[in-house]
């Protein structure tokens, strides 16, 4: 028996928001003083390290548990199953449902139980829960769906990662520039195919890092509020990502018993461009190799960091046919790498 | 192989919220109308239908990850491991750290790795993980563990239960006082040991009952704002868990093989005693048996309702014999049950 993920679909959401309309922001540094750069330096030197040029916001009157159903309707029907034989909905998100101009998360009922009920599934054997794993949570929830169908209690899983990270950003914080909104979703099944999930691999720092990403107030010390936004240690994420996303990535490759030379695509977290290529890089050197052309695809530029939802929506993309140079035939080996809040680092190895 | 808990370890926040403390609320109908009765008079009625005479609160400096933290340490000890030697440590919870006097949730980093950054383990292969699933969360989790160890996965995991609702309620709402604080926590292990879980059953309602429980507005029509509360629809929850919960625990019975005479105790969410009786009558008359006395023990009369972490509070109660009339002895048959918000129902048959 083999867990193959059967079927994808993502949903990008519909407001565009070009780096140009960050120009009329007021960015301030995290002590509250002003920074010595007209904005139009600031958002091209963003542009020049994230790779943004721009990123997508949810419409007003949709949640993360609406955008997270659209995506799981696309996975179900590429499926090709009957939602009712599904033994697991897991969504993976950090924020719940973060109604428009709003502050509050709402995660009661969970965002599972929101898009079973949007999906209209009756059948009550179908459990739905939700995941915090900081970015990495669709991965992880993928490997949860895995110990599951290996275990005996599943079939049949549907694994989301969606987050409306517009509704929770301080916008006189540069790093207001990097979240995006965002769903992907897919079906993981066992089946007697060839390939699916090979070796996964996961690890949890907290003892230095756990607050690397944290909640906190926003920069303008003007603004008497108690309203928290999403913050990031952005140096320090940097150097932590670069030393331990390639060691995890390079111990589940060896767990999974394939050399680095059968790895046709590596989809990592598209956390921020530059970054991304200094793991992948790093990844390739710890076999005494250079980065092949083409390996890594990216949708940043466009799409920006949609959190959970950027590797659903990236793989969904390229088995549609819809990234230029990038595609996937049976047999390809992929690597699915992410690091985010907790600070979490996960990868799988897979076959497609 | 089998798979049991080897330690327990619960927290009860120190600060003591009795009834009479409601006598000078303003208490009105969801609709905003007032209640036709005096607060003696709602406060007795409330005291006669769900048992609970006082609750517990979280001192103003603790969060939830705190309480966590606490109840965690004391499973660790009583299980007698190297905290470095867990492969996982999950916590139920559905509202994350809610600071006092304030209204966001803060789930990034997720409680799981604040818990494990405050226990101080370095082992980076502990995975730390969030689970949304109502009050139900606690019995899940243990769920979820449970397929890890049998999946291959994991051999010791660290399972959490914790909340602070009273930060979350409405005072304007006669259901405010049902809500408490607190944390619980267990050990979970491989062991050659006989007996552990035996049989587990989950079910997640959501066609026409996932907004049962939900983030509403006050009561109190005349207050301005836009900050939501936990809301539950009492009585159509009442009708949903006395058909519902008697079923799955029958269910999971047998599956398990055992008999319904085996059965020593049953550890059901302390949500409401009068709901909870009702379900255990009814669990017994699906058998034709009425409902043996001493069979469930009740700790919701001085703690109140603390949602996921009313079950493994009383277990680790019942284990250090800190509650009268009940005691437990190593071939003990259990059954741990629960509902809650989503709507979702679970239950474990386990062998003590």
């Amino acid at each position: 028996m083999n867990i193959k993920i059967t079927g994808t679909g993502s949903y990008i959401p519909e407001v565009i928001e070009k780096n140009e309309a960050f120009h009329e922001h007021e960015f301030l540094n995290s002590d509250g003083s002003v920074i010595n750069a007209p904005n139009e330096v600031i958002v091209k030197k963003f542009k020049a390290i994230t790779g943004i040029s721009e990123r997508r916001y949810a419409e007003p009157n949709l949640n993360t548990s609406d955008i997270a159903c659209f995506a799981a309707e696309k996975a179900i029907e590429n499926a090709q199953i009957n939602k009712e034989d599904l033994d697991y909905i897991i969504v993976a998100h950090n924020y719940g449902d973060v109604k428009h101009n709003t502050e509050q998360s709402d995660t009661v009922p969970s965002i599972a139980s929101r898009v079973k009920h949007l999906l209209k599934i009756q059948n009550s054997k179908c459990v739905g829960y939700d995941l915090i794993f900081g970015c990495p949570g669709w991965i992880e929830a993928t490997i949860q769906a895995n110990a599951f169908i290996k275990s005996g209690i599943a079939k049949k899983c549907l694994v989301i990662g969606a987050e409306t990270l517009s509704r929770i950003i301080d916008k006189h914080d540069r790093d207001s520039m990097i979240y995006s909104d965002g769903a992907g979703a897919v079906v993981i099944e066992n089946t007697n195919e060839a390939g699916g999930i090979i070796a996964h691999e996961t690890a949890t720092f907290t003892l230095n890092e756990s607050h690397f990403i944290y909640f906190g107030e926003t920069n303008n010390q003007d603004i008497d509020e108690r309203r928290r936004y999403i913050k990031m240690h952005g140096r320090k994420i940097y150097e932590f990502a670069l030393i331990n996303v390639p060691l995890a990535m390079k111990s589940c490759l060896e767990k999974s018993g394939f050399d680095i030379k059968d790895v046709k695509k590596i989809l990592i977290h598209q956390a921020n461009e530059k970054m991304d290529e200094a793991i992948v890089k790093r990844f390739y050197k710890l076999h005494d190799l250079d980065m092949p052309e083409n390996i890594m695809p990216m949708i940043i530029n466009e799409l920006g960091n949609s959190s959970v939802a950027t590797i659903p929506t990236l793989f969904d993309l390229i088995r549609n046919n819809k990234l230029e140079n990038h595609s996937l035939i049976k047999g390809d080996l992929i690597i699915f790498a992410s690091v985010g809040a907790g600070m979490n680092i996960n990868a799988i190895v897979y076959r497609y």
